[in-house]
């Protein structure tokens, strides 16, 4: 198949990475050999109909450059929305910035794809928090494939659990962490004792906040990724709007202190019940949600089943690379093909 | 989808419930409408070909009679092989008692299935345990669905979250705990302090080990489990011949102290790496393998992705029904039929 990539940040380059590593491997497997014909960055795009370098992709971004500068193939200016009307890719792996401010942008690559009968594969958040029953139909309509499976939990196969669990059972709710970076400030306020201060500080030297960390610490992430997860598994018809939303930047640290005494610990729990809900909550110290470190965990509530847990790393470009195969090789066989 | 049940115990009777409860249900979602035309249990069989009726079945065995007594359904003595070749069902549900010492009646009913062209679910564990390859080999042959999800986990969804992993990156291997029992009885020992026969008492009187404890304190339930889970997702050709087995009946409670003075447990892994063992091993306190009372686990470590761990219940009538629930919907839709 052939794949246009808009955005080249880190998850990118370790897809592109692993294309080239596992191309014959993806070929025994599945009978599936996919071919990056465009590729696009800020400063333009990279167009080739037979097939990019993935090497020469991964060199230019090494040197900090933009794939538009490589000879023969850059056009320098090109837009992402250009590339798409202009090439001839069958998949769209939307992997620009996830923007929640504006996700406009990201929106029309979407809308752009679906109309031209692409399948997209998804692991920006932004606009599907925005308006994701609107895409879904759009892509229903048009008889696309539409993937996200990277936009929650990275690697880690949330859908697929909660998938398999509503074939047989029931999902009568979800409680789930789903943000990384305040799990591990949370952890280490519990732990060691660390202030508020000093934890997102460290978790910002170790790389997993941002030198703005609102986006994680209000919640702003976890509410995105839970609007994704109750379209998906609960059939709401949400966005973003419909969360309710509490950070952790005010957390008390006696609030913490009183959950210990009463054996239970502090965690930012997205939750979908009756209302859709970000806020910190306390779980029992055994409880499968209290996961150390910046673990991600999805706690899913079943009729008959009971509660069925999965836990695994909830960010990285690997990790959510293997999120895109597996929704590669998904859409390959979706459409029919098999090895 | 027409159906045959060999076996009317507890999984079977939960299944029958479910059957009648989520009639409308499953009709609506998956345009999915079973029909149970044959059971049988150790008394004989009852057959209708335009189906039995589910609250007739559940009250027989309520009154700890056999299905055979039936009016007008009834076939005392008509041994379930007999059944398979004289009824119209579409599909086997094989949920005989699961005997590690006696497979060949079950492994009988399969071979006669597949045979007949008829796609089968089994939650019996014993025959795959003596021969999965061999009746994956034959199931292929005769172009028919074979499903098993219940034999791992319940209704804990383990089989689809390893597929669902291996579709975009890679397993390498495999640590889990696959018997609730002998998690019990160490989670007891650890958190109370108890001797390993007063653990084991408690045990059998809230009914999660048998009265002959061996198949769950001699590692025999997790050692047939992981044979499963080998075939099917790490793809190697085992057999229950090949596990290294020490199971819980004679561990040292110094083993355990020692194990907690290093801020570890102690617990029944099943594991799957260059071989297949099961053996009591330590896990870290904070490892989402310490899961409390009878859960189970499943550890996946992948090669891009880390750890990836599902923690659900084990066991139970309705969670193992659940199971046969979502393999039946996967034979309808994989046989090409969608709501």
């Amino acid at each position: 198949m052939r794949l246009a990539i808009l955005g080249m940040g880190h998850v990118t380059r370790a897809l592109l990475q692993m294309l080239a590593e596992r191309h014959a491997d993806l070929y025994r497997r599945f009978g599936l050999a996919p071919r990056v014909v465009a590729v696009a960055d800020t400063g333009g795009a990279a167009v080739h109909d037979t097939g990019l370098s993935i090497p020469e992709l991964l060199a230019v971004k090494q040197r900090g450059g933009s794939v538009s500068a490589l000879p023969g193939v850059g056009l320098p200016g090109l837009s992402g929305k250009r590339v798409l009307t202009e090439c001839s890719a069958e998949v769209l792996i939307e992997a620009t910035p996830s923007r929640m401010d504006a996700p406009q942008e990201a929106l029309g690559h979407l809308q752009t794809a679906f109309c031209h009968g692409m399948h997209v594969i998804s692991v920006n958040k932004a606009p599907l928090a925005a308006a994701l029953p609107a895409l879904r139909e759009l892509a229903a309509y048009n008889r696309v494939e539409f993937c996200f499976s990277g936009t929650v939990g990275a690697g880690t196969p949330v859908f697929s659990l909660a998938q398999a669990s509503a074939a047989g059972d029931e999902v009568l709710g979800v409680e789930a962490i789903l943000n990384g970076t305040t799990n591990y400030i949370l952890h280490q306020m519990h732990e060691h004792g660390s202030a508020y201060a000093d934890a997102l500080a460290e978790a910002q030297r170790l790389g997993y906040a941002e030198a703005d960390p609102s986006a994680d610490v209000d919640g702003i992430d976890a509410a995105t990724k839970l609007v994704i997860f109750a379209n998906l598994i609960l059939g709401r018809a949400a966005t973003f709007a419909d969360v309710e939303r509490e950070g952790i930047r005010e957390i008390d640290p006696g609030r913490l202190r009183a959950a210990e005494a009463a054996g239970r610990r502090l965690k930012l729990i997205a939750s979908c019940g009756e209302t859709l809900r970000v806020a910190p909550q306390e779980v029992a110290v055994d409880s499968p949600l209290n996961v150390s470190g910046s673990l991600n965990a999805v706690s899913l509530r079943l009729r008959y089943g009971g509660e069925v847990t999965l836990i695994g790393r909830g960010a990285g470009g690997p990790e959510t690379a293997t999120a895109v195969i597996r929704d590669l090789v998904n859409i390959w066989q979706r459409i029919g093909n098999s090895a």
